[in-house]
């Protein structure tokens, strides 16, 4: 148990770091989407960093395949399936891990609770790779949002190894253009002392937390539903379901804490919302 | 939606007929279940019925792939997900379809329900081909019946074409034997003649309906849960789930209506139960 | 576990036969439904029988409250909450049963599922009087369905201790009006025969099975969701969670299984559809 | 929908601010756990703060009425329902509202979701008022962790209106007698300091943050599942369905972000664990 996430719009995801393959299944996507293998290819790209080879050093595309719940560019209404293919890994480094469960992983935590049968190698199912699996999802999500809602999504970091951005006044664009550099940091100071801690670290043995922020266009209101379903209810589950992941924050955050209402509230205004302003949501950071 | 069954055991599948492959993930399988490709192999043999070309005239081996969920022959308690490639299907035969939905067809509820985007080729979704998801969710299943509560499944048709077994002395064993004949009636005769009018209508470009039987060995008492989640309920969503199943019935079912509850009512009785006894359990028959 | 049945229209019962109260919670009604307590009063009054006292010997008027969700004579949006208040019970009677439980009821799988702290007076959690809260429900989901997609449900009993209606030409006003009759039977010489035989049986000290037909008005097309989620599968859930059901069937049922797809299947025709001419929808038959 | 929380032991609400009654039905509770009125009426207690008469001027006890699920002091496993009545409460004021949706609740957002026919009075289902049910729910989860797995669960403030606790020395027996005091901050100089300002605020017509903190005693390991259902994550969901919740973050939380991993990951270590030693457990705090 516990593949399963969402209820109209339902991810389902399967496979294991060294098995033949990791794969989602999203049921509950429209019919007449415009999606293809271009969509979910931009997305899964991103996610592999080969220009830093200290992130990645054995850096090959990802070979995918869309089973089913698309044809001729358009979703059809019927779940989606897409498979990604695990290359060759080279198990025998993991197996001496075996014996040896190791610290911030879930190694032993698997071990006491599935038993011997597990497979442990390269993380198994709690492999980083198992997010190679909700790539391909939030590929899928993000299509929909955007065609259903006139929603967009853009993430970055605001803080990495101890490193944050000085300036507060970036845009939803400059967000979204930031991955065109080595990491996705608006300010470009940052960005190169970012850098210089993470590869000093990596050379170390060593690894270093982060921030990240997400932003959306114009939220329309009544998304999500009362008491326990709230959108932000469900948006912390999903965010905290990542392996790595200790913390999440909503708007000011924890901040807040430290504010009086009165300093807090926003107050009622009656405007014209527009795509053109592109005002930024609610932002959702949390801790890697 | 609608992809999704159960909630322990949790059976999801995808796939259209003419698309590249039909699939299933499983997701609350223990670990250490004793599983490979051969126990699915054996059922979905079973489904193909090649002895009979009638039936089947394209008759080859399904080709399937255990992407996850299976290392060295038993489960790891991780999601399986098991893959059955389409071979190259006619679909110039089925193109014709499109400007004419098929009466007893689902064609026109999913062009009215999903619009053009949906691929009707070969009934899509909804196609008999479907249920070669269930067919590998069901040998899954059946090696944790077994391996778990020691209980046994099998199934035989008690009626078929308007031919009905005359016998009604059969046991467990009987029924799993079936398996070995052309079709799986255990009585001879009644085999013999089903097969001429199954024979003669397929001729005719027709098709026959018939009722099947499902039994298990003892099942411990218990299993499903109280008001909505009964065992029976869960069933018959099954039973009632697969395209062309218009009934289903429990024990006695409809047979029950004209009966007194003094007839019916088993007294309470205490006794040595085991495994070697094999009991005929509580009977699912359905209308195909 | 097993009280929630439901996913967009999601009910949860509680409560035993014995204790304080048996009740409901609806959630998923839409807000602005026109809904007040007489719509459920009038419900509860036809499943107490009264004016037969065989069936019903303590026949008081049922005392509800509506908690939540409705205000001012509409639906909020919010969860229904709704509380039958269990009337003074004799319990003593049932004390004996303890030590000895009831075959063709419960007792004895509750015992053996949750042990010693199962209230099993008057059947507890497993009683007929559970069915008050399916009532209340069913009361809310009539009045959503009329009011959101124009559908009318009405049932009539088509069979009890073996005696069947002879007419086959009842439209669904008839069997709305047949709810005016002692039992809601259309032909009138089975009513007065099937009162007989249920009389005679209740003196004997025994009791009878039947079999009960579910209408509807024209039911829109593309209700329901593909593979597991289909109509008919919910449907079939829903009935045969219900304690006594043993068998269910769709439109011609069992009697499809005698046929040939040629004399079965509808021809697809175009045709102006309307409230005025209110056709007969899908029928539910069960056993009771 | 939104009023259903969890799986296994699954959690659903209802009833409305100025309703008749707020209320809560818990199903999946093992039967033969020890639960009474005494400890849902203590923990209700808590929640009301008499003592701070700035907090809760209009102070009354609540008055409340299992009505299902337990007897005899014992739970039956059968679904637990609990009804909290509404006191009469003086709608006049909140009736000015309608016209005037208030910065910082969801008056507008219900507005929009459900139209007119929404319940505004005192903020409807969006009230604060909603979380009696929550602490009836966590009253009876907290009886089922003691009394299986043997875990105790405690909470208190470690901010608030800007003051924070300057010790981090305390125990879980601290934790649990904090709630002794006028308000549970175990550092007696914090809490003297909070109360001022948080006097000061209510008599300005203003409202303070704060942050609280749960611990647990030790947790046995490979509870919660893989992927999406880890412990985690179902908590971040719970604590951020509150209202009025913006963040929440585990152990270390956000300081992780500023540590590398060498500093960070525990050693895994073999020892004997035990009751006695009562570790302090993963803490979820909260800005509330």
């Amino acid at each position: 148990m516990g593949s399963v996430f969402g209820r109209l719009f339902r991810v389902v995801t399967f496979g294991e770091s060294h098995g033949p393959a990791i794969g989602v299944v999203v049921d509950g996507v429209p019919a007449g989407i415009a999606l293809d293998e271009s969509v979910i290819r931009r997305e899964l790209e991103r996610r592999r960093f080969c220009h830093l080879p200290v992130l990645n050093p054995r850096c090959e595309d990802e070979e995918f395949q869309i089973l089913s719940g698309v044809k001729d560019g358009f979703t059809e209404g019927t779940p989606i399936a897409v498979v990604v293919w695990n290359r060759r890994a080279v198990s025998d480094y993991y197996m001496e891990l075996w014996m040896r469960p190791r610290p911030g992983h879930a190694d032993l935590a698997y071990y006491l609770k599935f038993g011997r049968f597990y497979d442990h190698r390269g993380g198994g199912r709690a492999s980083g790779r198992e997010t190679v699996a909700r790539i391909v999802a939030g590929a899928i999500a993000k299509a929909v949002l955007r065609q259903t809602i006139n929603v967009d999504v853009a993430s970055h970091l605001v803080e990495l190894g101890g490193v944050a951005i000085s300036r507060e006044d970036y845009t939803f664009e400059d967000v979204v253009k930031s991955w065109e550099k080595p990491l996705p940091i608006v300010d470009d100071e940052a960005m190169r002392k970012a850098i210089d801690v993470l590869v000093s670290a990596v050379k170390e043995g060593d690894s270093v937390g982060g921030v990240g922020e997400v932003l959306t266009t114009e939220v329309p209101p009544g998304l999500g539903e009362p008491v326990f379903d709230k959108l932000k209810a469900d948006l912390a589950k999903a965010v905290m379901s990542i392996p790595s992941a200790v913390g999440v924050e909503f708007g000011l955050g924890f901040r807040l804490a430290r504010m009086r209402g009165s300093e807090t509230n926003d107050q009622i205004v009656l405007r014209e919302v527009g795509r053109d302003s592109r005002p930024i949501g609610s932002a959702v950071p949390w801790v890697a």
